[in-house]
């Protein structure tokens, strides 16, 4: 095994994220869950953009945001992900490049457009996502970069792919060759409704194919259909070298063997926007974890990128991550 | 002259902004001057957005963003303004559309895609701009919704429109149409190089056909190219029937014959991006003006609304200006 070139390099959805402040009464007229992304056609993202307030267009995408965030943080990062050849495929692949991120993943020319996710921002800071896949659907084992994934400390998949049978084949092809390049794989689980749809699928790769798992309580407990957070933990625990669940506002708690670390929360000003805490959880997280960090430490990064991400509106920080964690963590 | 359907009906260029935090070395790096609006091509757009960070997409354009405050505080607005069919033009339709205005300018279906403005914001809060103009400098006679502007009791210009030819001459159609139905005609100066640029046509334009006058303490100077804020103040004087002169952190003063009121600044947090702050004035102040306020409280209606979007990133204000006002002037 040679000497590894990138920290991580993360596959996911490469989507554009329109933020809308919406009032609660638009979920439940739009029978929406709040907290949830619910997938939509074409057709109906028009819909429901059309009877949407004025937006705000961000990057975004949840393996993406964490690699940026990986990439802000000072790691060296990588993303491969499918836009296409359109205005907001532009957008995005300027953004995440210009972070510092890899991205070569090459621009569909013909076939649907650039992803968008709809984000409802409510009074709450919770955020309820509808995400047309559009283009990034297309991602195959063709379109993949094996060679950067090869170069890569760890592979990063997000649950979301498990939506696409092409992107979910070319997320196990990339997992494969990342352990016979001597990688560790991390697997977000993403979404509660993703894990009801592919529950068998993300229990055989918890047990045999993930090294680090990253879950909110939903969606621990959805995977294992247990009755609480503490029931989920007992079930993974030892399944995967290191599992972070994420509990919002009473911090995560990180299992790696016998090992139960409790991390607390940062809170860093007003609860604005909840969108990207758990992908900026897992860019702090993987950041120290890739560098040898101490299972604490990572869960502390973690929890302190989350912590700035929420205090404004929409998934990619607009502040300094180095800073940050130079003020908070020394 | 039959009763008026719209309130304010403005022209000017339709522009996504692209906001992007800068530090202040980039500008000196770049030559640009803070504070300032430059005109671009669409290779140095290209060019200065691959040298820049991560970015977020609104909305813009300085008389968009004026229409689409003045439909947010419930007066009838519509906007004329020229997108091309591609999803930057898109998101302005919806935008605007969104907030309750009138946008019916028929998209271009060829030519250059639709405009962008690289805003760069220091961490002193300025904004400095670069405009690509895109598909907006095509707006001509032809586009106008001439029957739109006879509807209006206002109709509201601004100054950029100066720097392309066929906007310029749509311009001064609309505004002889607006007054042979009795409507009235409101400018803003834009910026002090676009004053340098047109001085002439300005001060012709002042002098005979605008009845409110908008303009920052560096636009009025440059428009009489003037040593003080209060010699400049001297000059306008008498020249349109109000002239509402903002002076940003001293709050505006708007003279109207012999009559001077000096309105204080309403600052409401934290300053984050000026970006929108002069829009936003003309919006709560021609909101006042179309139903008849005094000038004072049209006065206060602009500084609160100024006050408000200092306080967040981008020029299209994200919280509620109908209780912004119903909170602080009743």
């Amino acid at each position: 095994m040679t000497a590894k070139t990138l920290d991580v390099v993360g596959i996911g959805n490469a989507i554009v994220d329109v933020l809308v402040q919406t009032e609660e009464a638009f979920l439940d007229n739009h029978a929406l869950t709040k907290g949830t992304m619910a997938l939509v056609d074409e057709a109906q993202a028009e819909r429901l953009y059309g009877s949407l307030g004025p937006g705000l267009e961000t990057s975004g995408g949840s393996a993406a945001n964490t690699l940026a965030g990986i990439a802000q943080l000072g790691s060296r990062a990588g993303f491969i992900g499918r836009v296409r050849d359109d205005q907001l495929g532009e957008i995005f692949a300027h953004d995440i490049r210009s972070v510092g991120a890899r991205f070569e993943t090459p621009a569909a020319t013909s076939g649907a457009s650039t992803a968008r996710c709809l984000i409802l921002v409510t009074p709450d800071a919770q955020r309820t996502m509808c995400t047309y896949l559009g283009a990034s659907v297309g991602l195959d084992p063709a379109d993949l970069d094996l060679e950067m994934v090869a170069q890569a400390q760890m592979l990063y998949l997000e649950g979301y792919l498990w939506d696409s049978d092409d992107a979910k084949k070319a997320f196990i092809a990339a997992a494969e060759v990342a352990r016979a390049h001597g990688g560790e794989v991390a697997l977000s689980l993403s979404d509660a409704f993703c894990v009801e749809r592919h529950r068998d699928s993300f229990l055989e790769l918890v047990d045999g194919h993930v090294d680090v798992l990253f879950a909110n309580e939903m969606e621990i407990t959805a995977l294992y259909q247990a009755n609480s957070f503490e029931e989920a933990a007992d079930q993974v625990r030892g399944r995967c070298k290191v599992a972070a669940l994420t509990r919002s506002e009473q911090g995560s708690v990180v299992l790696s063997g016998e090992e139960t670390i409790v991390v607390p929360p940062y809170v860093l000003g007003a609860l604005v926007d909840t969108t990207g805490a758990g992908d900026l959880y897992a860019a702090g997280f993987l950041h120290g974890y890739t560098r040898g960090d101490s299972l604490e430490r990572c869960g502390q990064l973690g929890s302190l990128c989350a912590g700035l991400v929420v205090t404004q509106l929409g998934p990619r920080p607009q502040a300094s991550l180095q800073e940050l964690v130079a003020t908070h963590l020394g």
